[in-house]
């Protein structure tokens, strides 16, 4: 089954393994192979991480971030400089949030209107204004391949203020969609609605009535439990149509990952693996290690004796800890590498289950490894 | 003209153009090929770069000081986890300093007397004593291929301090040697004196006549100015051994090795080139470029668009200007790429031109761009 989107934008789904699925999906820089992990290069920088180094870990495609990119080093200068792929030097693909996510995370510093956001940059204090027309114009000049609607991402546990923000971002869907002017970017669609089912189904109805090429998950993954994310994600991926892709926003431990791509997602984004990095920790998928720990400073071990990662075909752990005790920046890079490793195999590991047929004793095994 | 020094190390001068000289130097984990710049990984890591990325750029050689390993790690943790070598993957040549210049800059928090030097560590106080056979004992530990003689680094304008400091690095010397224990590692001899011609000459003399496989000129690059620098290279090489290395420590501007390099010196070590890159700037053949700077905000140019390096090769100097204001950590990366490449080619360089016989014009020719 697959399905041209647009000239440039085809999902193909290749297998499904009761809700896991299997696809590619086919962007103007190249295919990527879903599931898959997208690394995040909020400030196009993944992190402590070349381009060369991203590749070499086979990652397919990356975040960056709107919101960070517009207030530095500002929409027009990335245009200039030829997009920001040529920006950042990635030539695979890329999607930009819209940056809804993160003016509402200002808290005090926003104010939302049927119109947009009014907000003050974290960096200065600046005024500023995003619209759903702003934010796909802006988006259009960082020039990613997958970009997001400007959406409203409600406290999750509150219903009316859940409902009114997921009216508001049908809304801001439509006005995104009419705003659009390139047909060389995918724009993704955002289903909102806290953790309450009725609201999910209707936002899931609506945002694909609007037929997106793709569409996302938004608002979970920020406070709710875990029994609250995972029947959300249910209840929409029964609405959401099969013949494109569902990225599921912000989110990205092994756990999640295995849950999510079981309920049928097949995109992830999470700061984690590099954040747990510059924070000294280590994720396996038997679960994190603390490399900062005095134990670790004679062990010759790899972080993972089984990770196939440069880190840990190299390096013991009581190096990585002298870097971390020395304060060498080395330290962030080596355990990024390693971080970003696990979460791209992870999604690799269950594409290749699910295109065997044998989806579920590889998920349940890993999930077995994590507690 | 070979000189086997011992069963591993073995000198070869292969050409030389009045007194710039081309060599190859051979240890136990190969060749290096001379005039070579050594980058300096401090604490077992050159800052922000991996061994892959050192290999990348051509770097022969490293250089780590022994006194940060002494003190973190410790000298046992390297040994334990098989050596310098193994501990930091880095499996070409190595040199480890003394850690006499590290503990002489303590200045209130050090001793000396003729057993050694007592002092205490930066880090948290603590305090301990370096003595000649201690530093060689180090050293055996952390297992470079060349090491350093313990020696006494004076103020190099006050000429009874550095009569003094000389003969008791004379003393240490041959106190080194006796300490010696392996014999797959090349001891360095190091030359003091101060700026004073005479005391220059005394050392070098007595430092040839114990014979190590290599001999370095310590003391300078400290205050003095320029012209006492060079002069005192020249006076100190018109003496060395021409059949061994000569190692200029702590030098490394593109001046200095070439200035260096057509006065007999063979090796370099400055951590120039990546703390510059720390502070955003720049070490090009035509000057210092401070990337900071607003006049690269829109600059699609690289930072030298004569540079072969990655960092030339693919990033503009909007995007590094962009990194160093959003405090992103590949800036470091990216600029110590740029640096260490500048210095490594710059050598390789003025090498070529030694064995094509026409070192003076080129040095020339490259002087005129820095001016």
């Amino acid at each position: 089954m697959a399905v041209k989107m647009t000239e440039k934008f085809t999902f193909t789904l290749l297998a499904e393994d009761s809700s896991a699925r299997a696809g590619t999906f086919t962007t103007p820089h190249g295919m990527v192979q879903t599931p898959v992990f997208m690394p995040v290069g909020t400030q196009a920088t993944v992190k402590s991480l070349t381009p060369v180094q991203l590749k070499e870990l086979n990652v397919q495609i990356l975040l960056s971030n709107t919101y960070h990119l517009y207030l530095r080093p500002g929409a027009d200068i990335v245009q200039e400089m030829g997009g920001l792929h040529q920006f950042m030097q990635w030539d695979r693909p890329i999607l930009t949030d819209s940056g809804g996510f993160q003016v509402f995370s200002l808290g005090e510093l926003r104010k939302i209107t049927e119109d947009g956001v009014t907000f003050r940059s974290h960096i200065d204090g600046s005024p500023h204004v995003f619209t759903p027309e702003s934010a796909v114009a802006i988006q259009e000049k960082l020039g990613a391949d997958i970009i997001m609607a400007f959406d409203e991402c409600a406290e999750p546990l509150d219903k009316d203020y859940s409902a009114k923000a997921m009216q508001r971002t049908h809304r801001w869907a439509q006005r995104c969609k009419d705003a659009q002017s390139r047909n060389d970017q995918a724009l993704f669609g955002i289903v909102q609605g806290g953790i309450f089912d009725d609201l999910r189904s209707q936002s899931a109805e609506y945002i694909t009535s609007l037929d997106f090429p793709g569409n996302a998950i938004g608002g979970l993954s920020v406070g709710e439990s875990k029994a609250d994310m995972l029947r959300t994600i249910e209840v929409v991926n029964q609405i959401l149509p099969k013949d494109k892709p569902r990225y599921l926003m912000g989110v990205g431990t092994p756990y999640d990952l295995i849950e999510g791509i079981r309920r049928g997602v097949d995109m992830f984004d999470c700061v984690l693996p590099t954040r747990l990095a510059r924070h000294h920790a280590a994720l396996t998928m038997r679960g994190r290690v603390n490399l900062s720990k005095a134990e670790n400073t004679r062990d010759p071990k790899p972080i993972d004796p089984e990770c196939a990662c440069y880190t840990c075909q190299n390096f013991t752990r009581a190096y990585l800890r002298h870097l971390i005790i020395a304060r060498e920046m080395l330290a962030s890079t080596l355990i990024s590498i390693h971080n970003i490793h696990t979460l791209v195999s992870l999604a690799a590991i269950l594409r290749e289950s699910i295109l065997a047929g044998n989806f579920e004793s590889t998920a349940e095994s890993l999930l077995k490894g994590l507690t």
